[in-house]
């Protein structure tokens, strides 16, 4: 039935960066969207729930919301520790798969069992043989290099409104950050790229989600919006040598507000307008 | 005691834009501020309460609030109807002075009584004589050309996020917001800002200001920040024609975000460096 992302192109593929609280129950615009990149109904779905603190829980939920798109062929993929994530069984389970779907959870727990492992690299196969990859709240944030921990609510850039640390690194460009408006996240994602200005900061609604494709493109699906915080003209003041509490000036942002069907090109660090093409820029 | 402004060198007057709830009690260093601008102890500040819905009470109490500052020469001008700020003696009282600070409250119902009646041009007249004015809260939205009435709370851009309406127009380049990061405004100075580009949006922090000087410089002062909206070279999309309730693309705008001691010249629309000096540009 399922077609394993061996035998399909070897387009690269995409992935789907969510922002959590993605809509399970009634459109399921963006979980649509998952299962169509990932071959539609005989595709085949990996759920990696290690994100999560009830990963078996988390799982049966998924494959029920799964099938309920009409996915029928969906594989839990117990990785919990280190160890499940160096099985053989396991990352030959995710080669087997179209799509491979990072539940919400901790960042932290998932990078620091997936990171450099069998299972992280059979995700990384998997994309180059023109697979997608969705990730959800913490499954989302762990895609960036620099990866957003935790940190303060507001629109206050200070030192201490963000926590970075390592992430899985398959979108090094970009710093994601998720649950944005809904948490009021701008403070925390611009004290980031205020400290790692050649990144893009892209912060990622409820039931919103960017799309992200091998030739630098992103396009915004969803009910809400996608911020993307350019710091690479930006001239900050103060973040060095303060207090971690103490705000400091980042002047020269630019900010960019999109909403469902925009595109941008994170080469460019432009909006892509209708009928406009992005060159096939490979970004990665 | 005082000098009135009417006897003061003809240089421009300053204006202080206070993002409402400035420190009355402690540091005191925005209000600190406005006594300095306004002449020191020796000084005579015009408390308009006009905006308030207990005048008379506010007033009294910002007397006791610059009592402790140890200016004893305020005067309580009593404007409460479009009548009221017909009256030469208030007109008069409000020359006498050398600094006005209009208090918080609806901003609507300070422009409905103040805008173009001889109270509202002795005003002017006070800060082409080189005088100050301050607002704060509702004061400050007030100084607006195209003035924020109110909206609604987050960073979302949708049409029905800001309420425009006139304002009193003593800073036309210049769209004012407040409480701005405690109430968690950027969503609607962005829409506002969409809708009038030409025009910068400020969102002013609680206990902080801008002084606006007559040459189209901005310093920023007190314990927040200000945020700077820059929509010139921005793209609006889904802006016009679709429901109001609907979130719109917004992309290319230009965020600054200024801690105190920053200045920043409105009329390039740049931060100024360390010992920079703006042009001697008279914007108004």
């Amino acid at each position: 039935m399922s077609t394993s992302i061996a035998h399909r192109a070897s387009a690269p593929g995409s992935i789907l960066a969510v922002g959590g609280a993605e809509d399970k129950v009634k459109k399921r615009g963006i979980l649509q969207r998952f299962v169509k990149e990932a071959g539609g109904k005989r595709g085949r779905i990996a759920i990696l729930p290690t994100a999560s603190s009830i990963p078996d829980e988390r799982a049966a939920f998924y494959k029920e919301v799964f099938a309920g798109l009409g996915v029928e062929d969906t594989v839990h993929v117990p990785i919990v520790t280190r160890r499940d994530a160096q099985l053989n069984a396991n990352a030959e389970a995710l080669l087997g798969c179209t799509g491979v779907f990072l539940t919400g959870g901790d960042q932290q727990r998932l990078v620091t069992v997936l990171s450099e492992t069998k299972a992280f690299e059979a995700i990384r196969a998997g994309l180059v043989a023109g697979g997608v990859v969705a990730g959800t709240s913490a499954g989302a944030s762990a895609f960036s290099s620099t990866m957003i921990i935790g940190g303060h609510q507001g629109l206050n850039t200070r030192r201490d409104a963000v926590k970075l640390g390592e992430g899985l690194g398959i979108i090094t460009r970009l710093i994601i950050d998720q649950h944005f408006s809904q948490r009021d996240r701008l403070g925390r994602l611009l004290t980031a790229i205020a400290q790692e200005p050649a990144r893009l900061g892209v912060g990622i609604d409820e039931d919103t989600a960017i799309v992200y494709f091998g030739n630098g493109q992103i396009e915004v699906i969803g009910t809400g919006q996608v911020f993307i915080v350019d710091g690479a003209r930006a001239a900050a003041k103060g973040l060095e040598g303060s207090p971690r509490t103490k705000q400091f000036t980042l002047s020269g942002v630019v900010l960019h507000v999109l909403t469902e069907g925009d595109r941008f090109n994170v080469v460019s660090r432009e909006m892509l307008l209708p009928g406009e093409e992005p060159d096939d820029v490979k970004v990665e």
